[in-house]
């Protein structure tokens, strides 16, 4: 008989990484030992992805070559293609992106070898299929043709591109690639550990990516940020008053989305800059609404609970001035967390051990078979 | 800065349980307070999953009722059954399975909600859905039309008519039926847990499974029964000196796969009970060799290494004896295994909390941004 569990495994020392950390009390938040306060807004989507899955900030030589795989490895695949259509009879992004993601290992060269080499190329192509894959299923929902990509944008410029099917702004395109930047990677979040549980029986890329996209969806989760956009909205529809929302939705004991953190106990780094990029959208944009509604919910739950905004909060009103629909916000958070993802499978096969946790029986005992007949 | 991690998170207890319990020292699993010696080849895959899905052993009228919902939620639905022809392509039936799985959402009329009883309801389709996907998956590779279904042979012995287009004997059925008890459920093995860590972020039933999915496929888990296969004819394939290549693959430092168990520290009971069965099916088939191949290999590896079998090694012969493909192998542990995997789903979801465990971190610290002209 086992001991009584740790719920939720928290400050359960479950793996060592050299991806990212966390000081919960300073509120700070490094990749690879470079402070997010040091590189947001100062390197791109494609440099994150390359410290993070290669190791190192890339050198200029290094950093075009990258940019130069990520471009010829965009294509997603005749399986992945031929499953477009039916996908989008889903009215939920994040099932397409699943079932999507689950057959881009089929026609995947690699698909067969889990060596270090060939998880390192198909965390790449990951990298630059998903944001494609996403495009495509709206430009299918949408009945409209996707915008050809342009290769002086990178992945970021091209997504909104792709999405609003306008091309957007320099500061439009540095602001999501920013966003991007900032949701790479977070240590041991459910779905990274997910990806880890997958990646230890020494299962796949695939695999272990497909169900990291399944558990990001949750809405204690990545599905947080489509939650606050709806609470916005529905608070918007019930007058706006935000104040008076906060304080009647938890008296009725609801949930408020986008606060609090089972690490930060103090304001998380990412919402600094979210925030801070929400504001400046809105002189782009000419539109405060949500914005002010933000930060009117943000000293509401602060005062009330005592709860900080975490990075899913503010990610809100961004997505939502740049043009992103709604629904697809937490897909949005899969583009960059694949950074993060593949990045944790190569490092858990590099030095692997299966995670095979206990359990605590709380059931009946001593049960006695008896025939069908006499139960 | 974390503690040192508990590698594989050996020995940590991580969630409560009222479906299985092991001891490991004893070699004894239950289901809910059943000892497996008890109920294994006394109750059907259906008697289990009722036992495991609504917590008891049905009466007869239940267990009529749970069959007749069981037959009525087969269909696959639309979006699955347009997809089966692309995955075909896919090599690796696990691929394929995970891809199909996904996409049974999408038509799944509770795909929206998780409720304990959409929960409920979406568990005993997934049961009943999955035997369907794999027998039309390697119909379609084989280009035959799969075997109509017989409503007086349960899963166990329609999944065989399907699988090799005759209708079995009525003792390979049965034997075949309890495998599929065997194999139901099994504590926080890696499938389960990765299921509950998806589980937990309130995510949905099919993105769990389809995650368990992926991490059963993995060598280290559910794929041993594939490789035991593999192992058994490669040796057979060297001239069948069975003792001379254990001895030989252990010399290269070799795993041999099908042995050892992070939690059994003798015999594991499931073992025993399929090693019976691979010794009955001899007589039934009149054909010994793997399984005086698998007798022989037991000796040499108890011998050398002092590991016992685990589950995945006798299934090997018993399955190739009942006529499956060994590239079908893992996905029949999928088969059995969702009537656990759903049931974890269901019971983490009734009283949950988001699994986020913490890291060490043992990167570069103190890293500063260059410009990238500068690196």
């Amino acid at each position: 008989m086992a001991d009584a569990p740790i719920r939720g495994l928290a400050d359960v020392v479950a793996a060592s990484t050299a991806l990212s950390d966390i000081d919960g009390s300073a509120g700070r938040l490094f990749y690879r030992g470079y402070d997010i306060h040091d590189i947001a807004g100062r390197i791109s989507f494609e440099e994150v992805t390359h410290l993070l899955q290669r190791g190192t900030l890339p050198t200029r030589d290094q950093l075009k070559d990258f940019c130069a795989e990520l471009s010829t490895n965009r294509e997603i695949g005749e399986t992945a293609e031929l499953l477009l259509p039916y996908v989008v009879k889903s009215g939920t992004p994040m099932e397409a992106l699943r079932t999507l993601v689950s057959a881009l290992s089929i026609d995947d060269p690699d698909a067969a070898q889990s060596t270090p080499a060939a998880n390192e190329r198909k965390a790449l192509r990951l990298v630059a299929q998903i944001p494609v894959l996403i495009a495509r299923y709206h430009a299918r929902r949408s009945a409209t043709e996707v915008a050809p990509v342009d290769d002086s944008l990178g992945i970021a410029g091209n997504f909104l591109l792709q999405i609003t099917g306008v091309r957007p702004t320099e500061r439009a395109a540095e602001i999501f690639d920013e966003c991007l930047v900032l949701h790479a990677d977070h240590t041991m979040n459910a779905s990274t550990f997910a990806a880890r549980v997958c990646a230890a029986t020494l299962s796949d890329m695939h695999s272990a990516i497909t169900g990291a996209i399944g558990t990001l969806r949750g809405p204690l989760h990545g599905g947080a940020n489509e939650a606050v956009m709806h609470t916005l909205q529905s608070i918007e529809a019930a007058g706006g008053d935000v104040s008076a929302e906060v304080s009647s939705r938890l008296a009725r004991g609801e949930k408020i989305m986008g606060f609090g953190h089972r690490v930060y106990k103090t304001e998380d780094p990412r919402a600094t800059h979210l925030r801070a990029m929400s504001e400046e959208l809105t002189e782009l944009t000419g539109n405060r609404t949500y914005h002010q509604m933000s930060r009117e919910m943000e000293c509401a739950v602060l005062d009330r609970k005592g709860l900080f905004p975490n990075v899913d909060f503010f990610a809100a009103s961004v997505y939502n001035q740049l043009g992103i629909p709604t629904d697809l916000f937490t897909s949005v958070f899969a583009i960059s967390r694949t950074a993060g993802w593949t990045s944790h499978v190569i490092e858990q096969q590099l030095d692997n051990r299966l995670i095979r946790p206990d359990s605590e029986y709380i059931g009946e005992r001593d049960q006695k078979w008896i025939p069908i007949e006499e139960r």
